[in-house]
């Protein structure tokens, strides 16, 4: 293993305590999530991260919650047990009912058994889907 | 290639055309998906496939337009062009615009990038997380 | 793309000569897949993977043709269009009848589906099922 | 983590012990895998996933310990430890040696292998395989 | 099919256009990617792909040759063909040899096969390897 | 679980110790990592599965740290812990930095993000790139 300790915020240098001011600033909460300390080993990786999650995950178009769902449809898929575990809360925290997440298996279950169906079966895309 | 072929409806049996029948009533439209008329070649097949997308696609929880957002994020994660190209269709028939489309592909793309970069750093699960 | 092209047996050195004549007595036939003639480009990359499906595919424990249904399996999974179209066409030539395909899809795509399900209800393994 | 408990038999209500017994009945053991009661906690989803379980992984075209080792293949590509653990214990009943588990390994790792090298050869599929 | 269109820098307005500027400047060719002229339809997605592109391929720690040999390598596992296409004469204009890619297309179906045959026998990570 | 268990190196029979003192002998190192002793419940596996590693890690074209690298990025992409644990271990030995660590990191996770935003923007190749 590859050996990366998490970084305290005592310990960071000023590039990685001024992204840990704003991840604390921007959820308006002291803690900081497994996966920003471990980051911090590198301060580049860590600042490029936390800058493409705020911007990405921020309300526009789709609303907070519907992204988190989306965020944690696709880690399911790629069967991350800690962004399953992180994201999971963040949904929940955003609202997410215990039905909704339900539903939420049953549509991701769905679409990667239908994508291997459609996949082994070699269905054409029909004309009127074509770009 | 293994060769099936589509099935239309004037060539498909009773219990076939059974389903046919009820995938027009519920989508309103006399078009049946390539992924239908394949499928046929199985008609177990096709009936538990299209019963259980009846089931979990269906208004609940979730609305059907965030259902297909779901949907679409596990077929790009997977690459399955044909249910790309289908559910992509469907999520704006159902009122996904541009806006939100471009939302998705960002969002799509940030959860299969750190989930990558999470494994990649043997980052453990905050003990808050856990179950 | 990286232009490797198809090199035919008249245009082949020993090495790879060797090694299609390998193939052709092999599988009783003169014909030679794409594959052979791409990886050819390679002849090491060609001859380590020629034996490699001469060894692992043969009779054993197992019989070929569920080699083959589980080959087109992890194929359908992976989607890797390719091996779907060669491998069905293979397991086709070793008796797989339409019936055992179109449950062979069911199997796959369940598989996928409960994978998925499982992994994001982070369902804990039975202690009786610990090695 | 999302949080979901393991419902047992006691504390089920009446359509999920339903589910029970028939799981129960149609395996012919009191024991109830961990995946199942964790579904329990969306009744609708535990209902429907071992209805298609039932369906699909029953004696067919295909025999129960294909069925089983096709599963397990799918499972292994995708990296689903619980799937795994219980999928193997399952081809194991039903029969499948050492032998033939070292033997899947080796398919499943051979598909796995030249899935990704005919991907990244980009090799066409031979017109002859063309559907 | 969604149905983005490309978008030449004729049509573009002055945020596409920047980012244009920028590629053809940092790439020293007046020629623009597909993807880039795809994802023009959603400016801020297009600005954030290409400045992380900007930053992570650049010289560092690693060559450039380095990371097209990585950034190829994943795009392989993932069977993104577009992907494959466009690093692969990408890491040919920085100086991949023919041989190279016959060792990395070897690399990589190794990796995928052993990955595969270690989550199948469930190896336990050895002490010494922890972190 | 399927319950191989590991075979240390006096328990193992002739054709087994041949490929142990193989191992050891090419590594300079009398440890045997898990992998090798868990495969070696299978010794047709074992032995194919080490002359792959043998032949394929050797140097050549590519330098040894490269295909380190190269083998992470794909342990990486598909979530094998024991993998990216040996081989970020092996890349360590052969003179991986952290800073190169942390840009391997970040050229995964980039490649994992756009090989999704290119296959859910259904980006065609560029007529250049064919081959």
């Amino acid at each position: 293993m590859i050996g990366w300790q998490p970084i305290e915020y005592e310990q960071a240098g000023a590039e990685v305590r001024a992204v840990y001011d704003d991840i604390r600033r921007t959820r308006g909460s002291d803690y900081l999530n497994a996966v920003w300390r471990v980051l911090a080993n590198d301060p580049a990786l860590l600042a490029r991260s936390w800058r493409n999650v705020k911007e990405v995950m921020a309300p526009g178009a789709l609303d907070p919650l519907t992204k988190e769902l989306v965020y944690l449809a696709v880690s399911i898929t790629n069967g991350c047990d800690y962004c399953i575990g992180t994201h999971g809360a963040a949904a929940q925290a955003k609202g997410m009912s215990p039905a909704q997440f339900g539903e939420l298996l049953a549509v991701v279950g769905l679409a990667n058994q239908l994508n291997a169906v459609v996949k082994g079966a070699a269905v054409p895309l029909d004309e009127r889907y074509r770009g």
